[in-house]
C-alpha cells in the first residue's frame, strides 16, 4: 500500500517526517511512501539518508500550510499545499492513506472537504487517544465538533469503537458516555437522547464519569468536542506538572545523587503511559479516506507511529467496518 | 459567630462531624457551634469529648437525608431533617452559616430554596477548590448547572473572585474562562459572548485551556456545570491513578526497601496537594446565606476545615462583596 505523508507537517519539518518515513519503510515492508511536499527540500533532506528509493516517492507540493494559519482559509487559499494535495491524489486513488503533523484544522476541513463523508456519516470527528493506566485508550470528540445532537454522539461511539478494535487490538471494546453520573436520568437532554442511542448497541456500558478515564472503565469515551478538548489538554499537562511536583519533592527530601536516580527511574516508567509520542497520531473518523494527524512536536518516532497506524487502518479494512456498523 | 454543623452528613456521622466541631471551637475561639441532628446521637457523641459546653449547643433534627437520596424529593419530604432545620435557623438569623458532609443535590436545593438568592443572582452555583502545582484555585461552576447562559458564566467568575480573595487569600485573583483556545473567537456561540462580558472585568485574563489548570495560569476556572463536573472527578481520580502505577514502578524496577521508602517519601509529598481532606468543603454561591458541603468520606479534619472556611465568609463579608461586585 501506498501512505502519503506531509514532507512539511509539524513544528521539525523537513526532518521528522522523512526520517519518520524511512523507519516506516524499515519497519513494514508492505508500507511506500509518497513524500508530499516542496521536492528540494525534500530532495535535500532524503540525501542525507540511505534508503530503498523505489519505496518512497516524491510528490512536489511547493506550498506550506503554517500551524497558526486559519485552517478554513488556509486549505481555500492554499491548492498546491501538501495537505491539499496529499489528499486529493488520495481521492484519486492514487495512494491509500495521508498522515501530517500539521495544521490540525486546516487538515480536517481539507479531510472532510476533499475526501468526502462515509456513507451514513452526520458529522466526521477528531479522536484522540488517551492514556489510561492500562494503555492508551480512544476519547471521542476531540474537539472538531463543539456542539453535537444525540445521533452524532452515538456515531462517534460506534466509529471509535472500530478503530479501538482494529487499530489498537482492543476485543470488544467498551464504549462510555461521559456524563456526570452513572444513571441513565444524568445529564443534559442531549445526553440522555444519547445515552437511549447507545443503548441498542450490546457494547455499550452506559454512562462513566470523569473518575473513570484514567483507570479505563471504558475503551471509547464518547463526549462532545468541547468536553473532550478540555479533557485532552488537561490529560497533556499532566506529566509537565508531576515533574515540577515532583523536582521539589526531590529537593524538600534532600535526597542523594543515588537516590534521585532511584526516584526518577521509578518516575519515568509511571509517566512513561503519558508519552504522547508514543501515540502515533490521532485519526479523523468519518471521512471517506484515512486521514490521521500528530502533535506539531511529533519526532521521526511519532511519525513512523502514524504511518503504521494508518497502515492498519488500510489493512483492516476500518472505513468499510465503519460504514456496516452504522447501518446495524 | 455561630455556624450550624450538620451532624449527620456524610459517610462517618455523627462521629467526624461533632469532632470537626470541636476541634473548630479550639483552633478559633470566635465561633460558636450549633451541631443539628437526632438529639440523642448527638449528645452520646458528644460524651466521648471534653469540651467547653458553652459554646457547643444542639439543635434537635430527627429525621436524617441519606447520601443517595433523590434531592429534590428528600428536602421537601424530610422538613426536620437536619439540612432544612439547620438552614431554617440561618434563614431566621439564628445563626450565620450552615456546612455538611451530605447529600450535595440536596443541600444544594435546599440552601436554594430555604435561604434564597442573593440580590442580583440569576442561578446559584456549587464551586470546586481545585488542586493545582500552586495549591488550591477555585472551578466554577462544579456541576450544579448543567446548561448555562452567558450571563450566568459572567456570575459565576464574578462570585468566584471574591471568594478566592477572601476565603483563599490570593490577592487580585484572575479570572480564566475555560474554552478549547486563547484566543476570544473560540468556542461555541454561548463562549463567545461569556468572553465579552466577562472582558469588561479588569481581573479577566481571556480563554484558558484545559493544560492550564494544573499550572494555576487563573485563579478561577470558569465553565458550565458539565465541564466541570468532569473536570472535577478526574482531578480527584488523579492521585488513586499515580499510586497504581508507581506501585507498578516500584515493582518493576525491584527497589529494595530502602529504595522504597525513599520513593514512597518523596511521591507522598508529590500528591499532598491533592489530597482533598484538607479543602474544607466547597461553597455554594449566590445563595442569600452561608452554605458549604463537603466530601461524603469528610474526616474530622475537613469538616474543621470546612467551619473554618464557612467562619472566613462570614467574618470577610462574602456575600455583600458578591452583592456590590455585581451589581458594577
Amino acid at each position: 500500500m501506498r501512505i502519503a505523508v506531509d514532507a512539511v507537517g509539524g513544528d521539525y519539518y523537513p526532518k521528522n517526517p522523512v526520517e519518520g518515513a524511512i523507519q516506516a519503510i524499515e519497519e513494514n515492508d508492505k508500507i511506500d511512501i509518497l513524500l508530499c511536499g516542496p521536492e528540494g527540500m525534500i530532495k535535500k533532506e532524503l540525501s542525507k539518508f540511505s534508503y530503498d528509493d523505489n519505496r518512497i516517492s516524491i510528490f512536489d507540493a511547493p506550498q506550506i500550510i503554517g500551524m497558526n494559519e486559519s485552517p478554513a482559509k488556509a486549505f481555500k487559499t492554499k491548492p498546491d499545499s501538501s495537505i491539499v494535495r496529499g489528499l486529493t491524489v488520495q481521492k484519486k486513488g492514487q495512494c491509500d492513506a495521508f498522515i501530517s503533523a500539521g495544521n490540525t484544522g486546516a487538515l480536517l476541513a481539507a479531510s472532510t472537504f476533499i475526501l468526502g463523508k462515509l456513507e451514513g456519516v452526520i458529522r466526521p470527528t477528531i479522536a484522540a487517544l488517551y492514556p489510561t493506566i492500562k494503555g492508551f485508550r480512544l476519547l471521542v470528540d476531540a474537539g472538531a465538533n463543539l456542539e453535537v445532537k444525540p445521533e452524532m454522539l452515538y456515531q462517534f461511539g460506534l466509529m471509535g469503537k472500530v478503530y479501538v478494535e482494529e487499530v489498537l487490538g482492543i476485543e470488544n471494546a467498551r464504549i462510555g458516555l461521559l456524563n456526570v453520573g452513572e444513571e441513565k436520568e444524568k445529564g443534559t437532554e442531549i445526553l440522555k437522547e444519547s445515552y437511549n442511542l447507545l443503548d441498542k448497541n450490546p457494547n455499550f456500558i452506559g454512562n462513566i464519569e470523569g473518575r473513570d478515564i484514567l483507570p479505563a472503565k471504558a475503551d471509547v469515551f464518547v463526549c462532545d468536542g468541547m468536553i473532550g478538548n478540555i479533557t485532552l489538554k488537561f490529560g497533556e499537562s499532566l506529566v509537565d506538572a508531576f515533574q515540577i511536583l515532583i523536582s521539589q519533592g526531590i529537593e524538600k527530601n534532600k535526597l542523594s545523587d543515588e537516590q534521585k536516580q532511584v526516584v526518577l527511574k521509578v518516575i519515568s516508567d509511571v509517566i512513561s503511559p503519558f508519552d504522547y509520542q508514543m501515540v502515533g497520531g490521532v485519526p479523523f473518523l468519518g471521512v471517506d479516506g484515512i486521514s490521521l494527524v500528530g502533535h506539531g512536536s511529533s519526532s521521526a518516532k511519532a511519525v513512523k507511529n502514524m504511518i503504521l497506524n494508518a497502515a492498519l487502518c488500510v489493512e483492516h479494512g476500518v472505513n468499510s467496518k465503519i460504514v456496516s456498523s452504522l447501518k446495524n
